[in-house]
């Protein structure tokens, strides 16, 4: 059965590259009928010009939820956004002046680093091990160039899919309030935790107003609805609200409110209970079938939550090589180089593991495995090869 | 019985400032119908991460329905925008750098004047006629500070409900041509055009992609679901979409997918006509009433499409007089002065009659009136004292 499958199979590449949720697992139904009950109950006015904050009673559940992370928000404390992306430009916009520096994980989220350059901003960055940002380095950066803004994703990284360990967050939130600086927490994926409850969120630690914590709806319900929020206290809030008015107005009132119809519901809970093992169980497989197939010098991280992990190449292997040859033998990953910024670019591919069934994930894994070991066997050779010459000169 | 209606009208205040289309005739049975059969027919995929460019099932109707403003256009011309304030933003984002000179209709609409301001823009007003942007004073601006940009609403324009003449259509887009500069045209109501067709757009005589044209379905279709678009040509499209990425991804598929159903059916041309002869009685009546009540030294604009009027007050009558003794009277109009950029402001009142019934819109113009003509004979009565007084000095 397998051998009749495999040429099928292999006549397509496998995308480990996506970092995209599973549509398989999209509420489609549920949105559906939300959707209708929110225009059969609701007044049309709520169609009309809306409110840029966004939906009180979204707003208001956000607030609520907030809690699970340790922060305390009511619901004036809640802007809505299209997307957490919208969130990102936002702050970067209402904060960011060109010249202003702004410390970033090394690697990050691409296209957050597309906002801070848009704006002019000088991008620091700090390196990431298996605890996350490394925030002693942080504060010697925050030291010397007194960045205006700390943008982090302390959970579920991207692209590594480490966590940042809770003493980090500490000082790290103490840090900003030292020196009077905004940390940038974007959180998009804590609800897919799976090895237990995530960490409080660095907004936990917030007092004065220091941190502003990003929320998505992308990964927890669907992209399509482009619903996240930015929790924020202080006067800070006034302003993101001036800006978001003047970015598109407002987010559409029939979607946040089709939203918080789902949330408020007891499906979504089943819906993310079920999605989060079914997550949980393709990030084993993934971490099962690395253990078991990939050739000796490649490590890889074990991601506590979301949908990444990041695997590091020996260092005579450069990232670009390993993508093409894994793409010849049929499997794409993300390529690190694309995780920037980082002076050289790290030697790494991203792989995302959400949105494939399990033999779906095996399979491109043994064949990432099968292209690297190749790769590392010729490399050897030639390196054995180069010694000889210039043993021989 | 009116008698007895009046007391509880009066109790209230009618707003005359909205300029917001009228919910009762929002298509809400329809766009359940749509957003249901999008979800059910639809591969679930289609709700995933999608394209910043925007489906091309609505691109392709755009494209179409440009034909009708005098426009060619591919759907490969046309970005999806979360509403037109997003589509002026992005351009501005695209095109303008800090100190730019920005050529705008003075007055002209409030937001787009924020989104060219958080530009840094420096914005030079032309003024506004019966025939709209006096493209005779432009020439001579453009000429002097050559601007990026001019930015017009040449039908229904904001806030005067005027209509720029095909020849200064043709003249404008000749002096994009020659100066090498962009016209953005925001067209969000041409849809509403109560005296037989609307003359075609800035951009029918556009050669050398020198005008951009946005369209909105906030007034065709509803406020909240939050879709425009800009229509442009040439190497700009792949930077407009590279900004649209990074402000935030891609604007609801679902959202798209369901407007692209309602607008391909019967029932829009049906909601449409309906909704146009609404606001075609409406803006009738409010002519009627004014003609019948306004004392003399006030003029208003007679406006062929669009959801304002302009209402010109005698020199001698600040706006914000006439504004805070309307409101006495128990109406809200638009006060002139926010419609910048002038100096100094413009001595006007912007009516706006799409979103009320006939008799309320009477009634509001009615104690307009009244309220005007207490204030203009307090005036004569004041000047007459102050001449006495000057006499007997």
């Amino acid at each position: 059965m397998e051998a009749l499958l495999r040429p099928a199979v292999r006549s397509n590449v496998i995308s480990l590259a996506g970092g995209i949720p599973d549509p398989t697992l999209f509420p489609v139904r549920a949105l559906g009928r939300m959707w209708h009950r929110a225009l059969a109950v609701e007044d049309p006015k709520f169609l009309q010009y809306g409110s840029p904050q966004g939906d009180p009673s979204l707003r208001g559940w956000i607030a609520d939820h907030c809690g699970a992370a340790g922060i305390a928000a009511r619901p004036d404390d809640v802007l809505i956004t299209s997307g957490s992306q919208q969130a990102i430009d936002l702050v970067a916009r209402t904060l960011v002046a060109p010249g202003d520096p702004v410390l970033v994980e090394s690697p990050t989220f691409l296209t957050a680093l597309d906002v801070f350059e848009g704006r002019g901003a000088n991008l620091i960055g700090v390196p990431v091990d298996a605890d996350g940002m490394r925030v002693d380095a942080a504060a010697a950066v925050i030291e010397r160039y007194r960045p205006r803004i700390v943008y982090t994703i302390p959970t579920a990284h991207n692209p590594t899919g480490v966590a940042m360990s809770d003493e980090r967050r500490r000082r790290l939130a103490a840090l900003a309030r030292q020196h009077n600086l905004i940390v940038l927490e974007d959180d998009t994926c804590s609800e897919f935790s799976y090895d237990g409850e995530a960490l409080s969120a660095i907004k936990a630690y917030d007092s004065g107003g220091h941190v502003m914590f990003i929320r998505s709806f992308s990964k927890t319900v669907i992209p399509g609805l482009r619903v996240g929020c930015i929790v924020a206290h202080g006067p800070v809030m006034a302003r993101l609200i001036e800006a978001k008015l003047v970015m598109d107005r407002f987010t559409s009132p029939l979607i946040q409110r089709t939203l918080w119809r789902y949330l408020s519901s007891k499906q979504y809970e089943r819906d993310l209970r079920i999605a989060r093992e079914t997550y949980r169980r393709r990030r084993d497989t993934v971490l099962r079938v690395l253990e078991a197939s990939m050739p000796a010098g490649v490590a890889w991280t074990r991601p506590t939550a979301g949908f990444n992990l990041w695997l590091t190449l020996p260092q005579e292997v450069p990232a670009r090589e390993a993508f093409a040859e894994a793409l010849k033998e049929g499997v794409a990953c993300g390529l690190g180089d694309l995780f920037l910024p980082h002076t050289p670019p790290p030697s790494g591919l991203r792989l995302s593991f959400a949105d494939k069934p399990e033999e779906v994930l095996a399979e491109g894994v043994r064949r990432l495995s099968s292209a690297l070991r190749r790769l590392l066997s010729a490399r050897s050779g030639q390196a054995d090869e180069q010694t000889e010459y210039v043993t021989s000169v």
